[in-house]
């Protein structure tokens, strides 16, 4: 019983959350970021401002409301491939699962994107956060044996795969491929482009 | 003449910025970023503020002396490269010739990582350049006539390879290679690593 509740009060929270971020990507992309205050976020939202703040720290945070399950996903992700593939190709694999699940969300990806690029302090965070998201995936291969280095020079190869993925698939009105096998496609061409 | 006076003058401009930059970096190591206050690294420079505060915006900027002849190099490197060359191995080969010239510098690129990694900011400020570094080299390649994408993705993944050449030879008290050799190893490594 104490479970269920439990349960049902993390699925609401989670769902406050996501309306919150919903709220405020909204007016970002339709003001401009500078020019939309929190106040204004928790109105759109109909939550109070007390409420927002308890569940994110500033106004920056509520365009990283997802990083936390992202970096748990991603972890995952990894944890549950082959044990017996090569690392690069558990990487693959583990960012394609990843991927798809924002394959439907291109529109908020892409508005997020542009709000990020309009305030040099978001742009430094999305950066921090890639470099957060190096040192979960080398950890996760070094977790599967492979040594120190090679599990960081991956981890680095593999976020500036993910990257150019992403820079791709939101690249023009409409995109011209999903974005897990945008990936699958930067994954093959890195692999092409580093000959031994 | 003329062009005599003005290469005398820049040659004075370098050499009094790269002391200033020294002297700050001297400063910031020995007692920490946050306790070092411009008006002290100009007296140890042996300059007025007025004079560092012509050649640097800021207090940040003090450690970023390098960024924009570092930017320039690397781009000529490039361009220096056979043109039959592939595109991986004219990046390979143009940021070991920009390794070697930091060599002979450990402990400053040292002492200089440790003050960067203890302030956000300039942590941020570091991620945003090595993001500048990769449009540098994405748009070398274009020049060569290499696509926009291909040469975005090559671009991330040299970038990669050098920042983890780096941590590599930063790591420990005495470092086990020279940057340029670690990097041209780090190269292979990316390439074996990425198996079609």
């Amino acid at each position: 019983m104490h479970a269920v509740a439990s349960s049902l009060r993390e699925q609401r929270k989670l769902r406050t959350t996501a309306d919150i971020a919903a709220a405020a990507l909204e007016l970002f992309s339709a003001r401009g970021y500078a020019d939309v205050t929190v106040a204004e976020v928790a109105a759109a939202a109909q939550v109070g401002e007390r409420t927002l703040y308890r569940y994110f720290a500033d106004k920056e945070d509520l365009l990283f409301a997802e990083d936390e399950s992202m970096r748990e996903h991603l972890r995952a992700a990894i944890d549950h491939q082959d044990a017996g593939d090569p690392p690069f190709t558990a990487l693959r694999k583990a960012s394609t699962v990843v991927a798809r699940e924002l394959d439907s969300r291109r529109d908020d990806v892409r508005r997020r994107s542009e709000v990020i690029a309009s305030a040099p302090a978001l742009a430094a965070r999305e950066r921090a956060k890639q470099a957060d998201w190096e040192t979960v995936l080398a950890e996760a291969l070094r977790d599967r044996g492979i040594p120190a280095n090679e599990s960081r020079l991956l981890a680095r190869i593999a976020v500036a795969c993910y990257d150019e993925a992403v820079t791709r698939w939101l690249d023009g009105d409409k995109p011209q491929r999903k974005l897990d096998a945008t990936l699958d496609d930067v994954f093959t061409e890195a692999a092409a482009l580093t000959p031994r």
